[in-house]
């Protein structure tokens, strides 16, 4: 996938390999998270011991925040891959634009689920991949490094719906025409929601933790990325919210 | 292992866990950064078309060092087992300190090997783990991202070799005295090195690298992460910079 080559990127294979080797990186970035605790300390604004000076938002926001003024100066969010979690506060980049050829429609930047994001990954996923609850203040900023790492690859592949749906769109433009005028969400629901490729999706996921997540030295009593919870992750949140994605895509597609 | 508490530091047994639990890490990173090419041009200093403003060295030290601006400031370096690439461009956390104590000889953070690590990360391993050579614009930021998590790995990994040597030298002081006293390199290289533990370090590479390298989409002539290349770059480069650290380390252990 290239993309200064617009056919490269609204081709539904591509789109599928490129989401199908992110499930990869997905993983090994879980796994990576999955040797620390909870540490909730990390995610709270204002925490005493933790408190960073004009700063409002929690120790994660801050490493968060200060790796995208640095990588927005290097280009990161002029890639239509990529989505910031700090939309406002990112700078521009000293460096010549890259000109991408415009693949998505304008508005697309404004769709934006990272705060969404963010909220479910700190509420629900941590639980499901840490090893244990509880803090652990040697470790908070081992902890905040890769859970960015978490984030931003979960935001790249939640968001790469904007593709998939841009695709989907070209290739039946009056079908979606008729169900954007109709504001019929349910519809476009359906007909963005592909069962078959979905069940693909976890089975391949079981199998890739199974073979990647195994721990050989597997101290009992101590969680680890299992398949189910696995599973359970792409399941109730990657997959809903990629289409919530979609669904918002489209439902602006017919604006000019 | 818990750098609040020495003694579980310096436990020989911790430490090897800690050194294989790293392969992991490793291996995943330098799988992430297969995905992608080469990219010389990310690794020159004031290259055309990324000059960076009032800045000398290339993309990638530009996007390191201000990755270790930021991480410093919540404490990266604090941490015994951190290292710097720019020891002298880091910053002071606004976080009050967490006081580790001192396990390590007070000079151990000049025992810096991450010149040389950049290096040859540079020269020997990206060709390797590459998928093909050449330059891609496009993915200059995403390279540096992915190497800048494959260089801090290595660090970690190769600098340990201080945790090693301080348990070797509890472990038997009057020996290293005399050897230190002699300075004589090659006795100490001798009584650090476990042709045993090597070799098993190596075995077991090549058997992660078959699980965790496989490719299922496999294209034909695009290089990916095997275990005869893992092997090589521990057997003549990890392996190799760990030991030499040891040894500095130990050089200067009567130092008062
Ligand atoms: N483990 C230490 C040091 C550290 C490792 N990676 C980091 C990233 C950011 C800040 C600190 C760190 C800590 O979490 O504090
Ligand atoms: N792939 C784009 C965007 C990008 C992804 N991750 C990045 C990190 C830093 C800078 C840019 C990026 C690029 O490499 O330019």
């Amino acid at each position: 996938m290239d993309f200064t080559r617009p056919e490269t990127v609204l081709d539904l294979q591509n789109i599928r390999n490129e989401l199908v080797r992110m499930e990869d990186t997905i993983i090994f970035k879980f796994i990576e998270r999955s040797h620390f605790a909870t540490c909730p300390s990390v995610y709270k604004e204002q925490h005493p011991g933790l408190t960073i000076p004009n700063f409002e938002g929690s120790f994660l926001d801050w490493a968060l925040l200060n790796l995208e003024i640095t990588q927005s100066q290097i280009r990161r969010f002029e890639s239509p891959d990529e989505t910031p979690f700090f939309p406002d506060k990112i700078k521009k980049s000293f460096l010549p634009s890259i000109n991408y050829p415009q693949i998505l429609a304008p508005y697309a930047p404004e769709v934006n689920y990272n705060d969404k994001i963010k909220d479910v990954y700190i509420k629900n996923i941590i639980p499901l991949i840490s090893r244990k609850d509880g803090d652990d203040i040697n470790n908070f900023g081992s902890v905040a490094a890769s859970d960015i790492e978490c984030l931003q690859s979960l935001s790249r592949r939640i968001h790469f719906g904007k593709f998939v749906a841009e695709a989907k769109f070209q290739s039946d433009i009056p079908l979606y025409t008729k169900l954007i005028k109709d504001k019929d969400v349910e519809k476009i629901m359906e007909n963005i929601t592909n069962s078959a490729v979905e069940e693909k999706i976890l089975e391949r996921l079981t199998k890739k933790a199974e073979v990647y997540g195994v721990d050989p030295t597997n101290k009992k009593g101590e969680r680890r990325i299992t398949p189910e919870y696995l599973v359970k992750i792409y399941k109730e949140i990657v997959i809903p919210i990629t289409k919530e994605v979609e669904v918002e895509y489209l439902l602006r597609r017919l604006e000019d």
